[in-house]
Order: structure tokens, then C-alpha cells, then sequence
């Protein structure tokens, strides 16, 4: 085996054999020219690298998420990712071939979860419950501190960006909004039919209506840097959905 | 007078000197090192320039703009704005002294005027009109061309990336939206008035929740980049606005 495998070898994704690798062999490798030569220190850092690639992604995955969320993805820095998880470029690398590769992880392995957590799956468990009761609930268990609501919606900020950039950044943007809305379709039509839904909306059309409401506050309360806008948002969005029940039928907001 | 104070002097804005600028001195200059001799067509586009100062800076803030409106504020390229108006670097840092500077201009001289075209004058000019009408038909007045709604709302666009990384920007921004929002409140309050608009909502509510649902589908539409979203999303807002007529008053949408 020629260096050069053997140092793809440590960074593959075989766990097994990484977590068994000789730690002796690293310390006095032969071939090792000086400047390799690792301290005891940064050898314990980049070992407990070696023994968890899925740790090691997990975290330049969430470094990544923090970076693009403050500064857009264009400007994010990989070097100020580098420096917030301890990892190599070589090792963001192994795990993310280009920068545009940790742009789409970051849109479906944690702001489509983020969807899912808030809105899917509460409409799924809801599932005997009063459909507009439910999306209330879930408007108003929005995260709504102000360091949510400064940093706003990473959904929103990416499609801002990158919709119109980068076209694999926007079919990744768009399944979320396309789950998030069939998502609510699905539950005013289950309402529709169990008489708590006035029968006179259109299900998909209500559906968007909702989001573009709720993104729509997002982006005021980002302008404004103020928690209290937000808040006022969710108030009026609350009372527009109390307006969608059956007549006759639950509360009035 | 010093090389460096008559250039100093070219690149100020007193357009009489600059219009009077005797060119065979610039064409022969004695002290003129050779790579500073201008041909022809490039000392003919250069004294165009300096003729016109205000003009440059006007082509220059609709490049920037440009720029910025397609990759954002950080990652616009300055080089890219020069090659665009074929504009010195010198005569840039001359109109605006940083790129935040040009970033500030860009707010306030073209997307403030924006909003002022599109909603506060026409709301000022519609005194005697109900306002509800006058509302729809600012509402379907919003450019709807597949390039408008693939670019997005450079107010949101500039709203979502730099708020919160620039108070410079976001006070900016945020007196954009202050302005829209009185505009629009002014409008109802008068309905309410005159008795063509619900007694029972709170204008300055209503202003920013129908604020929030434009840009919210702005959002929606710039990530299916597809005006067809745009054209629901207007429907919908229409049918919102027909809504908050008085009852008994004007048409119903």
C-alpha cells in the first residue's frame, strides 16, 4: 500500500478499521517527513477524528449550517468553519466534495428537518385533532427569542440568495416549501372533511397563503432586529386562521 | 499647482472646470509618463466622464445596483461594476468613498424610490378613490414579468442578508418598511373615515400584514422562480384586500 492510499484509507468512511488503527505506525512512521510528524496533542485531536467520521461530519455540518446562517453561503468561509470544529480541509473535503456539496447537506439534512420538526410531523400527530387548532399551535410554538428572530429564517435567507444563482440549490429549497405546503394542504382537507375547515378554500392556496404569511413576518422581524414585530406577526396570522374554521364549528380567535 | 491637486481637482464635481478642461494639455502634458498617455478613444470616454459627473455617478449606482440585486451585497464585485460602466476605480471611491457607502446609496436613492413609485405615490394620488381599490390595483401593478419575479424584491433580498450583519444597513432598510407601512395605514385610516374600510381593524396592523404577505410570496415566487406563483399569490391578496371593506360598501373580490 503507497502513502497515498493508505492516507485515503484514513479517510474513509471504514470506521472499523479506523477506530484499530495502529497508533504506534502514525507516531514513528519511517516515511514521515519531519513536518508531519504529529504532536502527542494534536494527535488525540485528530485521532478521535479518525475514530468518528460521523461525529467529525455532524460537526463540520452544523459549523457549516452556523457560518452560511450568518453570513449567506456565498460568503461563508470554509477556513472560519475549519477553525470552529478543529478539523483539516482534507477532512471537510473527504466528507464534502465542494463547498456547493455542504450547501445542499446543509439545506436537506438540517433546515428540511428543521421544517419537518416544526410543522410535518405535529400535523401528523394531530391527527384527531381540529386541524386549525393544530396549526395554531405549531405558529405559536415558533421559536421566538430574539436570537431566533435576528438571525431569521434559514429557509428564507437561502432562497433569497441562491434561488435564482444556482439551480440545484433551488430544487433543494423548493422540496421543502413543496413538503411544507402539502403538509398543511393535507390537513385543512382532512378538516374539509370532518366539518371543522370551511368547505369554501382552496387547500393548497390557504396552505401557501399560511407560509407566505409566516415567511413574510420573518423577513419584518429580521429588518426590524425586534422580537416584539414577530410576536405582533403571530397574533394577526393566529386570528387569520381562526377565520378558516366550519361555521359554527370551535373557537373564534 | 502640484500633478496631485489637478488631479484631485479632475476627479471633484465642479462640472464648469471640468467641462472647460483644456484636453490638447492633457494630450501633450510634457510631465506625463508614456503609460499615462491616453489614446484617442479612451481620453474621448474619459472626458465624457469628467464632463458629466452626476451622470457617472448615476451609471454607476444602477450598475452596483445590478450587481448587488443579482449576488447580494458581499459577494457583488467591484470589478465587475467598473467593467460594467467602464468607470475608473479612482472615479468610484470618488462618488462613494467605501463599498458600504455605494451599498447605503443603492437603499436610499434607488430602492426607497422603488417603493415610493410603486406604493406612497400612487396611495397620494388616489385621495378621492376608496382605498381598497386603490390598494388592488397597487397590488396588481407589481411587475410580474418571469425576469422581476426570478430576481426577487431587492428590498427583501438586501433585508435577509444584511440585516443583521450591518446596523448601517438595517436602519436603512427599516426606514424603507416604516414608510410603506405609514403609507398604507394613512390610507386605510382614511377609509375608515370616510367609511369605506372596516371600523374593526387596526391599520397599522393590517398595513404590515399586508406587507408581510407581499414579500412572503415574493419569496415563494423567487424560489419557484415562476410567475405563475406570483400571479396566485396576487389573486389571493386581492381576495384578502376585497375583504377589509366596510360591509355594504364597494365591491366584493
Amino acid at each position: 500500500m503507497s502513502p497515498a492510499s493508505a492516507n485515503l484509507t484514513i479517510r474513509g468512511r471504514n470506521a472499523n478499521w479506523t477506530t484499530n488503527y495502529p497508533l504506534d505506525f502514525l507516531r514513528n512512521a519511517a516515511y514521515a517527513p519531519v513536518g508531519m510528524l504529529l504532536t502527542p496533542k494534536k494527535l488525540q485531536r485528530r485521532t478521535a477524528k479518525l475514530r468518528d467520521p460521523e461525529g467529525t461530519r455532524q460537526s463540520l455540518l452544523q459549523a457549516a449550517f452556523r457560518e452560511v446562517y450568518r453570513y449567506g453561503f456565498q460568503s461563508a468561509g470554509i477556513d472560519a468553519i475549519l477553525a470552529a470544529t478543529n478539523v483539516t480541509k482534507g477532512a471537510l473535503y473527504y466528507h464534502f466534495e465542494s463547498k456547493e456539496a455542504l450547501g445542499h447537506a446543509i439545506i436537506e439534512e438540517i433546515i428540511a428537518e428543521i421544517t419537518k420538526d416544526r410543522w410535518l410531523r405535529p400535523l401528523q400527530q394531530s391527527k384527531d385533532k381540529n386541524p386549525i387548532d393544530a396549526l395554531i399551535g405549531i405558529v405559536q410554538a415558533i421559536p421566538a427569542r430574539p436570537r431566533d428572530v435576528k438571525r431569521g429564517c434559514p429557509l428564507v435567507n437561502l432562497t433569497q440568495e441562491m434561488s435564482q444563482l444556482d439551480e440545484q440549490f433551488r430544487k433543494r429549497l423548493e422540496r421543502i416549501f413543496q413538503a411544507w405546503q402539502e403538509g398543511i394542504a393535507t390537513a385543512l382537507r382532512k378538516g374539509q372533511y370532518t366539518g371543522t375547515v370551511r368547505r369554501d378554500l382552496v387547500p393548497e392556496e390557504t396552505a401557501s397563503f399560511l407560509i407566505a404569511m409566516v415567511e413574510g413576518y420573518e423577513v419584518l422581524a429580521k429588518n426590524a432586529q425586534d422580537a416584539k414585530v414577530w410576536n405582533l406577526g403571530i397574533k394577526n396570522i393566529v386570528s387569520w386562521l381562526s377565520s378558516l374554521r366550519a361555521p359554527g364549528n370551535g373557537k373564534r380567535g
